[in-house]
């Protein structure tokens, strides 16, 4: 492909990206496609010889675009958001044009140097305390995703862990047999409602895991008492806690624990690496109601969120903060002849390669500093602040219906998180419905199994519809549906009709299976 | 930006970087930038509010582009190449466009299929065995690079090691206590050539590292009998061998390990993990002429090549292969209720957030795709056989200054390995000299010093002209100047200016230093 081909290329590219985002609302949200749908369309092999553009561009519309679930669709209200932009992509393509392994500052030094620069803006527009910039003895690098940036933490943390315990002592079999039985007692700790990155992340670092249980009537957030009684209980089973993951907004329902009390309970167990998880709603700190929330992280070890997620940064942009670069140099550092540069061993630069796991790496911060200047700090709060509203909005029609929806957790950071409410045709009932309702199940309650098969009939129903995509999940023995609309083509409208959507569908399946239903086989007469 | 903004921003990214493109033989090659160039270019945060598009293009000409070094420079011959194309960047544009976190199948199957489709086209070009295909137990992934790769496959060679020892014995305290001093024993191996991310995947697993000795008389390849004297060493050690890397072009001097005996001896031990880290040099089995390397590959577990090195696809490409894939997922598989689908339920799907260590990943086999289908199997063969002539006939061009140059091992994958020779003054000296040239140096002679010593010197000038941009590398005690250039714009006469640049500098150091010369302080009389 040369110049002028690249060019003609490059602009019907860009035509069919913008069509493509034009068209959104009208295309089924989810992809229909069974499994297996891709390799029967294509041939078995690549071809002999290359082929010119427009056969390779015709393809997309036609072969790849009906396996996309479109991420950036305003009926897209699963999961958590995805946002991509166009300033974002620009930075892609620039990116890629400019290709550079980037593994040493040597390799390309605006990769390296854009991403201090950028990364202490981000510091310092989330309100993130002072000991994370790079100016002091912290900074911040790009990680491919929040899953990575937990292993990479815990590797660091483990290594921390156990060179408190032995590094003065000599190396040889004596030590290697105590920092065996040792690491064979360590164990990593997050609350039941942190993602399960934390539990991946023990395994790949080859410790334990546990999980801390929360409370509904804490709205799932891990107490200070929590993680004191979680540690006690470690010591007690002759385990050594080493780390732990508090969550800013975990996956289930936007939990946020008590960083306060976890900090002070800390205190006493300064051996143990914590670690911030606030993939999805650590954007919301661009606003300064929620920055209260960062009060605590000095105390701390570090911070992860992803600008991929809800800040308008097109996967992956995980940024992760360390409050001491060194711990996490110190245990992923490897730096042979090649690897070095005159600059390197002369302590003037960062190499971020011994910041990560991989060595390699691509010029992300181009689309940070892209996305921030396009759509400045005001843009990106006004940007926060319409989705949590239009998430309260939402909230509020499913309180409006709390004859056919019951909110399992007060929303947060635009999600909403509810189930469907059985009918009961009988008064006997009524007490049976409030432990439901109540979400305080026992698992062999009856009216929790029935309240769960009905809501997950009814968001099964409205994601087979296409209409719009929600995804499920599972607190505390509850199947609740999660609804949250956060990216740049989201508008209250979308949401009416997701809402309407709800109401229609979850009327049918309670219709159906009402007690004098024909068509229920299992009625209550 | 709406649609327009972006379609005329896009326009003038495409029209900067085809630009840029043209120009760039004319530009020096290296970044001359100081280390913290950057940061007093920009200010101290993100802009209140969004800045329109022009104002952030003109920043890349005026602050970025100082400090690039130009990969794709036909004067780029450092490291290995990071090739990137036309047909690359398109796919990154459509992948940012098409964001999705595509950590399960559901996310958006086209993401999934496609790069199963497009990995058994590559395994099938470069001939690796068919176990290594889909349609069996094994399969590709694609990985962000090869050190991400080995990793990951250290952490499931772990697992798969620590199952068969005490896989059916119960959990509890007295295995934990088993399973901590295995750990604490075991063992991954690599040549002394191979990558130093075999020694940092072993740090991030937890286990120890052992570096194979290899030997210039064997080209710098680990001979069958070379393992098994490693592993009968680490037995009588006490240690637990579990993983070896096996190099197919080593980063200093491209040398490929000898499969068949390792093979052979890899069948005593068959609780060793093999992983072939072909990550430059793969690429060049998509020719015949060196598709018998793959032969024994069939004996080994994994096998890694980077696509974004040599061939077409820009950083990141690392493709990952696996004979089992059982053995990484069950290594690497977590499945809270918000990661499964029915269709994983089912077993129907690939989730490949299994197969790796972050959770999220990029629609990079879009890339893939596009440049297999844009050069086809024979641009594929074009471009590699180009570089390996280009390569052979620098090496005459070396092989020609006798007086001059040394090669150190026969040039391979393009690559050329060379030191400069000091002159000799006496006749006394020959013998001496015999022993640099031989390269069988002990670390203390002083012709091995003064050798190394002028070899560095003309490096760092020839660098320092800007020119052209090489690397360096030390190999069995040698200091050597690595030539390799192998992306797409590279040239003949590319390499012949360079040869010209080496020798004119080789004369002016050797001139100055001669030993008549009086600005040299060390002369012998």
């Amino acid at each position: 492909m040369n110049s002028q081909q690249f060019r003609e290329a490059a602009h019907a590219a860009v035509d069919e990206i913008i069509n493509y985002y034009e068209t959104l609302p009208s295309r089924r949200v989810q992809s229909a496609v069974e499994p297996g749908y891709l390799a029967p369309l294509l041939p078995a092999g690549p071809p002999e010889d290359g082929e010119p553009w427009p056969s390779i561009q015709r393809d997309i519309e036609s072969k790849i675009m009906p396996g996309l679930t479109h991420w950036q669709s305003p009926n897209f209200m699963a999961w958590f958001p995805a946002n991509a932009t166009y300033p974002s992509m620009l930075a892609e393509l620039y990116s890629a044009a400019f290709t550079a392994p980037a593994f040493n500052w040597l390799c390309s030094p605006a990769v390296t140097e854009l991403e201090t620069v950028v990364l202490d803006w981000l510091a310092k527009i989330l309100a993130l305390p002072e000991c994370y910039l790079s100016t002091g003895e912290g900074g911040g690098v790009i990680q491919g995703s929040a899953s990575e940036a937990v292993v990479t933490v815990a590797v660091a943390a483990r290594e921390r862990f156990v060179k408190r315990k032995f590094g003065e002592m000599a190396e040889g079999n004596e030590k290697d047999e105590l920092v065996g039985r040792l690491r064979a007692k360590m164990v990593g700790l997050a609350s039941d409602q942190a993602h399960s990155c934390s539990q991946k992340a023990m395994n790949i670092a080859g410790t334990k895991f546990r999980s801390i249980p929360t409370r509904k009537e804490n709205e799932f957030a891990m107490t200070g008492g929590d993680l004191r009684q979680a540690i006690e209980q470690c010591k007690r089973d002759g385990l050594e806690p080493y780390y732990l993951t508090v969550s800013l907004g975990a996956t289930p329902t936007c939990a946020v624990d008590r960083f306060e009390e976890i900090a002070e309970v800390a205190q006493e167990y300064p051996d143990i690496w914590i670690h911030v998880d606030a993939a999805y709603a650590g954007a919301a700190l661009v606003c300064e109601e929620y920055q209260h929330l960062t009060k605590a992280f000095g105390s701390f070890d570090s911070f992860d969120m992803n600008m991929h997620k809800w800040l308008l940064t097109n996967f992956d942009a995980s940024c992760l903060f360390i409050k001491k670069r060194s711990e996490l140099t110190s245990a992923l550092s490897i730096t042979p002849s090649y690897l070095r540069s005159n600059q390197y061993d002369a302590g003037l630069v960062t190499d971020y390669r011994d910041w990560q796991i991989p060595l390699g790496r691509r010029f992300r911060s181009l689309k940070i500093w892209f996305v921030m200047r396009s759509y400045g700090i005001n843009g990106f709060k006004a940007h926060i602040r319409r989705h949590v509203k239009l998430g309260e909005m939402f909230a509020n029609l499913i309180r409006g219906r709390g004859d056919l929806f019951e909110v399992v957790t007060p929303p947060a950071f635009a999600l909403t998180v509810f189930t469907i409410k059985p009918r009961k045709g009988q008064k006997g009932d009524e007490k049976a419905a409030e432990v439901t309702n109540g979400f305080t199940p026992d698992a062999g309650d009856q009216d929790v199994v029935e309240a769960n098969r009905i809501t997950k009939e009814v968001y099964e129903r409205v994601n087979a519809s296409g209409e719009i995509f929600l995804t499920s999940g599972v607190v505390a023995g509850i199947y609740a549906i999660r609804v949250v609309s956060a990216n740049e083509r989201t508008e209250e409208k979308y949401l009416q009709k997701a809402f309407d959507i709800l109401v229609k569908t979850a009327e049918e399946v309670l219709e159906k299976d009402k007690p004098n239903s024909v068509q229920n086989g299992d009625v209550k007469l």
